[in-house]
């Protein structure tokens, strides 16, 4: 890479904390826990969001989420269904969401009246590692029919997240999942790191995951 | 985006498809078919070149493989073990393979004594788009594990494929994988592809791929 894209880079991504910071403090002075969900395409950011939002919804508890795609408006119609307010957002091609996305997203959106405030990120395990959305807590999502050994490959993404849910482990027959090498390569990136297990199509682990969320907004 | 960084964006771009067009004209005269794999992580990349390096070799062919990771020589090292010369390219957090990369990878090979040559690329479902590599073949995985709307939502990656591979196609029950969903899809963005269903596990739709490949060289 030449020093004159690094350079580029840099600005981007320090103008990108820039906005970052000022989203966090909003969040924070609002009382709303920003959870911002990362993964490779396919993991099942939006079928957990979708068990999670349901969840929280019943429970009364107030709760939006902002969700990327390149294209389509899918998630969004999908998350709608249970009934949180669900807003999309298309990158037309770019790979990340940016600060400023999210900025643009929370227009008439009154923060306070919300709890959480849930962003699935574009499908992606490196990119998005770096650009940072103000988020009280990263959440990288590994399904284990991807292969135990995505945390060492990948490493960026697993480093920077503050918690590890495992997805679609009613799949983990079927794939051979092997729990103790999934779990290792996570913690050989992030040590400490908090691993959820979950299946959004049985239900599995959902209550573990829920009570997490809301021991971090406590 | 400003003004200056998709400048600075196109002229890498422009330099990557100089160095791609002399890299295809040198597989052309060596006779040497080349093909790029892309998709997400865990679609089953590594899995299916082991599969194909392993029934090439054993037909006698030659064969040769470059793979991309961010980090790790764990691929080349499961490959290597077919018996075909592969080699490793660490990228440290990059998200694409460019055409530079696999120029330097090939140092000391003889183009001309392979048949095929194969490049398995980052995974990721956006970045590797718009880097060409050279290669006569670009090639897309879709695991039945991710979703049949991936093509839809990534639409850039799947319409600059030559073929599509669904992949995993034995969890196909387990997964409820809809053909004629992902089958739509992927024509959606990209009519008259060639798709070929395969399980790296049972060996199931390999023997089409294989054809595929030799009629590609032909």
């Amino acid at each position: 890479m030449t020093t004159r894209i690094l350079e580029v880079r840099k600005g981007i991504l320090n103008k990108n904390d820039e906005i970052a910071a000022r989203l966090r403090a909003r969040f924070e002075e609002a009382g709303v826990l920003a959870i911002n969900l990362v993964s490779s395409p396919g993991s099942g950011k939006t079928a957990l969001l979708e068990r999670t939002l349901a969840a929280l919804v019943a429970r009364g508890r107030k709760v939006a989420a902002i969700v990327g795609d390149l294209e389509t408006e899918r998630d969004a119609t999908r998350l709608a269904r249970t009934g949180a307010p669900a807003r999309q957002i298309n990158t037309h091609g770019r790979c990340h969401l940016e600060a400023e996305m999210i900025g643009r997203q929370l227009e008439g959106w009154d923060l306070a009246a919300l709890e959480f405030l849930f962003i699935e990120n574009v499908g992606n395990l490196v990119c998005p590692s770096s650009y940072d959305l103000g988020e009280a807590l990263r959440v990288v999502l590994l399904s284990v029919t991807e292969g135990e050994d995505k945390p060492l490959k990948y490493p960026g993404m697993f480093n920077s997240a503050d918690v590890a849910v495992v997805t679609k482990i009613d799949l983990a027959g079927p794939c051979d999942y092997d729990r103790d090498a999934a779990h290792a390569n996570i913690r050989a990136v992030r040590p400490d790191i908090t691993i959820v297990e979950t299946s959004a199509r049985t239900g599995a682990g959902v209550d573990a995951w829920l009570a997490l969320l809301d021991e971090a907004r406590s």
